[in-house]
């Protein structure tokens, strides 16, 4: 059960932002451009499994499937590629520009100062723009928001992870800007 | 030295959010909601005192300074006390409800699984509304991001503590809202 009453059943991150849309708005708003506008070098799917990626180390349920979910959208892979990035994305066949910035979400997730110049240069040197590194940190930062959001007031999650495959097709169609919300 | 090319010599947040201003834009209107918006039955005070307190446990210089300053502004109240707040808030003649509210932002900052459901009863019992809990929960998730955001990018800030204490009345004016960065 949540800690307050959210006036609704809904899922995850979607209960708190029905009760107060008034913060749903810059928060969603934020996911859309940083997750799926398309004026970005990094695919959404890169982008969604940094995500994802945070929201593993952060231990939310709900944002590491909503988000692996997307990513594995995205990517067209088995999610068993997502799950094996989310417990050691080294030894995955990813590119090496990836997992730079894959490196420097990690050092994020600990707190901002665990980002080194050295990360920032490996990340660099595999090709990685500063717009890129600036979107990796930010989204990782941004995931240490919503996971905080999501489980700090102890929302319900669906524990089947088959939900949020099927619900991620709507939701890459869709977008991040629903604006159900703020009717 | 920042981690990237910021393209401007601003401190702080202020760099990151001119060098990519379709982020900055939620960013800020996130923050405005949260801390400024009058629509609120905690006052911007202690509004500001929640994101400064979690940005002194994030150890981010420049954030804490800042919404430290404002938040003394809005209190009217020495910078001691907000000093005192961010060591021991128990120990301060803050009320019962603030502290309830803070030992809440505490656990947030540790990861959103910290919160106990007695952290929150805690609350109700001092006359925190959800609303306020939710807010509360939220100002110190959103830090945790604009903390991570500030340091994972190795921004500069100024060093004298009197700077910010100097901007705190303007900002307060003024708002998060900058419009000046989307030009």
């Amino acid at each position: 059960m949540a800690h307050i009453d959210l006036k609704n059943d809904l899922p995850g991150i979607r209960g708190p932002m029905a009760f107060r849309p008034e913060t749903a708005k810059p928060l969603n708003e934020l996911a859309e451009i940083l997750l799926r506008d398309d004026n970005n070098t990094l695919t959404r799917g890169e982008r969604e499994l940094i995500g994802a990626y945070v929201s593993s180390l952060n231990d939310c349920f709900f944002c590491q499937n909503v988000h692996g979910a997307m990513a594995q959208h995205y990517m067209q892979c088995d999610m068993q590629l997502i799950d094996d990035i989310k417990n050691d994305f080294q030894s995955t066949p990813i590119s090496e520009k990836l997992k730079s910035l894959l490196s420097i979400a990690k050092s994020v997730q600990k707190g901002g100062k665990h980002v080194t110049a050295e990360q920032t240069e490996e990340a660099r040197k595999h090709g990685a723009t500063d717009r890129e590194i600036h979107d990796a940190v930010l989204i990782a930062a941004a995931f240490c928001m919503y996971n905080r959001y999501v489980d700090g007031l102890a929302t319900w999650a669906p524990a089947d992870r088959q939900v949020y495959i099927e619900r991620a097709p709507r939701r890459a169609a869709e977008g991040y800007i629903d604006f159900d919300l703020y009717k």
